[in-house]
């Protein structure tokens, strides 16, 4: 099988991640590489470390130079996804690795982002209870956020198993390159190295309500999310620690064996052995997740830890995972578990 | 005034802190470094950054060689404090950077340190209400840990205020310098470059019963901590954010006037304008605490987030700030409110 | 065709990242996994990224545990070699990450390394001119160390065309994780982070005299080097600048020429377009050399500059390379050119 | 006596570091904080570490809000200081931070710079021989760019004893502050985290002449110098490698006694003993330099290592010194010797 791809935004992360993914993947024929205002540039001017596509020029982002491909990934501004979904026809997958049709509720939509809601198209993480099912040879997918994807694999397990109050609070550390590659001063090497900071504090970042809509879905009933997001000092990787309040009688033991369960056959999601906490480093470059939960007695709480890599997991793998789907391919193909480490 | 000042544990990084500040402190003259197995080498192949100190040999850590001292600063692994402090006499101040008399509760040490309780001393965090008067004259001073200096300044506001439950999140991400100068894998620049880890989790860190005792005294009543402490790649720098449930009918206003009341006066603690959030470069090498505080109406939680660098505010600022107090000298002396950046 | 290997020292950096690669290998069955004093020990705890062989225990590095693979990797200590490949017969390739066997001057290895010289194997740097050939087939082969591999592939196209003075300077910026997994101060992340050092300086460093060996033979004349390492706050890769006095008349354009034609058909090689200089960061987790030259007319000399990481080129990626000729297997099997970027 | 300073530039890099380093400056009164796009905003939302000056508002630069102040420092993009500096009269001293005013030779600048030549100020690099004598009591500066700082510092003690020929090489590595605030891609975190890269190679950096001139005049006589700069992950540093081949008969000792000569009465430059290496971390913060030399026999070149931190002795900390000097002030009045580390 050879299925002919196109990537818009190929000169920016998420569009660079799914270039080497699908470097990697043995079903795939690389297309149309198109770009904003890189169009015209080799992409191995943009991303040396593609150098099987080096000499590729980047074409504008059109319809036309989109239109005629089996998959059309989309890793562009938010904003500017809808336009070219809609003029391209339902012979082609399009995959969104923005934020357009993430969310289902026009009214938080406009909260967090304004401007008009676009829709929503079926949610990329195979891994939420029933999802799996909507993604098979769906023609439209909206790609997960890199924060609800990690925070969501940290807590669901516990809310679907019914173990802890629907309260949830999500503190999570994020690498750089989940905010771009659009050059601004607070993101500059120099500003980022040796320095940790908080931002979008008291609920303001974008991807809570994807959070509070993923946990609502999975608990069938409403759920509060408290987002805190922080900057750390790496180019990828994130670590969200997820808590909630334990219902009366919820034992650690229980606590574990609903997460082990949960993720039983998962082929991404690897709960660690009792006592060892993840860390980023492991799932570098990789599809897999790797998840922890204790219990802490002296407040009661549940306390879950995940870790992604921001731009395969959490972005660029996702949408290779859900390609795969898409398409009928095995959900594992061209994607890793194995973190590129140290 | 001449204070003679000897620094045991002088080759490790809370005793190579103290000995920065003191460089620069005008009332002070260095006497005895003392060090366990690195007694006997030039300081200069320990501390390279210590240039004027760098012919000084380290000698061994006993009572004679501390003895004799205005001032002797303590930068010992946990359990060997109490024997040194008790052979001087109280014609030495003792100012102990570490764990042994920070805990009043012989049962929170027997749970969280094991062995014997050596009992307590002054708690060295003269922001806490009430304390600074407790340390004027002080001839013993146990020095806060890091993570509890940075974890009790975001939120004793609220909790003086009454804004709060006493209900209290804490997830902190430290640099590397906190786990100190002992070569351990997991500390390698191979293993943290690039990673964010979480540790200690579910109230297992030894920092724990600290926090618990600053806030439990600072509400008057019993406040429940959980605290999850993250380590982040850098070799510098605590940033905490610590939540907790809003009261009925408590405002962002009114958190952010209890904030900026309770530090007015305050010279080393800065409650950054509205909208600017902390970050830990810019208290690098500094005594300063930057904190700011909102409150996320979605889950009616205050969010109060806060930086120190752990080896400066969280460690050795704290204890030359202490011994400022300790023998009546202006607070300030010798302690900076400047970071350096980038 | 499937190839049982086992890994000596599968719990070091070289192991880990053997095991990483041969994971991706589609003709390898991954044996024993010994290591020193971790044997007894999960995988899982040493090398977290590698979770489909986190259960595997390690056994103890012995002939008995060794023997009985077609292949058999060797990550370890330099000297422990010689007594293992000795008691492993020729049906087993044995690949050595180590240094035991890559020099061939008694003397050299007297000087730098001491002890007895256990011999030389065939080299196994295939871009070397004619090298190739003698390992093809080969059933020991030892793997160049790091720095000798970019720094000679960085200057033997300008000694082999005729273009420079046989006195080359290396200066290369290295990560930490060469220096390996051993916990030792002064590779601590807090004395790595935000710190950039020289060592080895005047010639001292044991990768020296490799260095010298390979381009005198590729020279076919004594070649004097002139090598300074740096270590950079960084986990993997290599960036070596290379330096020769250029001979009367020769013209940039036949410099550039030169490193052309020597690397057209190397499958991991990359000349840079002209203009654009080498990158770690479009090399990590990859086989691939980038290199890039260009000639200092103030001064007369030719300026190489070349990257790798050092783990996978550097060390695994090449002995990788190396089983796959010894196999007579595809030289690229397994093994990727593209890096994890960003 | 109280000195009334303006800073040109506030809210870069330079600015900042000449104001954070004036803070603790005992004979300094702050004036003026210009800036151009940032005028109009609070300092402290763009230098949030210089907390005594959070709520001062930057002025645009113009001769008008410049003029009237004892001193100012020029942090301004190369090409814009002449004319400020003309309209000044000579009762202000002015100390230009940026390149302007460094190089004597018209055509050198023409060639590097492009544009006309403003002309040339006494040199900011006290530790020239003789240089010190022109500074004192200069009504205007030319402060020494950062690489041509610490290369010059590393090998003019071999060119005045005679020990080298006039044939320099010098790789420096460099964080990446020394590029400035200015947004662009290739600085962004996520690029320059773990990497490591090369620039300017070939002779092509704008440091280049300057470092010629600095040779060329301690050498009395041309110096060849061929100047390969690296960009390594870290905010702050640079390490230079210098190296020259050594004339007949010089050993070592000559060598290290050159070196120890040339700097004993230097206040911030430190020749390390025997043995030990320059590390970058030492000299965080401070004006120091720290200087080791060694002798590679196998090349018979001499190789000296030097480190600054290159916004401190390498721009605002050299600036400061020139300012003590032209004002008739203790020379090391408000700097510092020792480095902020780990």
């Amino acid at each position: 099988m050879s299925v002919r791809v196109a990537v818009a935004g190929a000169s920016g992360y998420a569009g660079g991640e799914v270039l080497r993914l699908l470097l990697g993947h043995p079903d795939v024929e690389i297309g149309a590489l198109t770009a904003g205002s890189n169009a015209g540039e080799r992409l191995g001017a943009l991303q040396p470390h593609l150098v099987p596509l080096a000499d590729r020029i980047l074409v504008e982002t059109t319809v036309e130079t989109l239109a005629g491909h089996d998959v059309v990934f989309l890793g562009l501004p938010h904003g500017q996804s809808a336009a070219i979904a809609q003029a391209l026809g339902d012979e082609t997958v399009v995959i969104d690795c923005g934020a357009d049709f993430r969310l289902t509720d026009p009214a938080a939509w406009q909260t967090f982002y304004g401007g008009e809601h676009a829709g929503s198209w079926p949610y990329g993480l195979p891994e939420l209870p029933g999802q799996r099912d909507l993604l098979r040879g769906a023609r439209r997918i909206a790609v997960p956020g890199c924060y609800p994807t990690v925070s969501t694999l940290a807590i669901v397990p516990a809310l679907v198993a019914g173990l802890v109050e629907p309260d949830v609070t999500v503190v999570a550390a994020s690498g750089t390159s989940g905010a771009g590659k659009a050059a601004k001063p607070h993101l500059l090497g120099s500003e980022v190295m040796g320095n940790a900071s908080a931002y979008g504090v008291g609920g303001t970042h974008r991807h809570t309500p994807e959070i509070v809509q993923n946990l609502t879905s999975a608990h069938g009933a409403p759920v509060a999310v408290g987002f805190t997001p922080l900057l750390v000092p790496m180019s990828r990787g994130i670590l969200a620690t997820v808590q909630a309040p334990l219902l009366d009688g919820v034992t650690a033991e229980q606590a574990r064996d609903a997460y082990v369960r949960a993720y039983a056959d998962e082929p991404f999601v690897h709960v660690l052995p009792e006592g060892q906490w993840p860390q980023t480093q492991s799932v570098l470059g990789s599809n897999a997740v790797h998840v922890q939960v204790a219990v802490d007695e002296s407040v009661r709480r549940l306390v879950a830890v995940a870790v992604v890599d921001n731009l395969a997991k959490g972005t660029a793998g996702a949408a290779v995972q859900c390609m795969n789907l898409a398409l009928g391919l095995d959900e594992v193909t061209g994607l890793s578990t194995i973190g590129l480490a140290p």
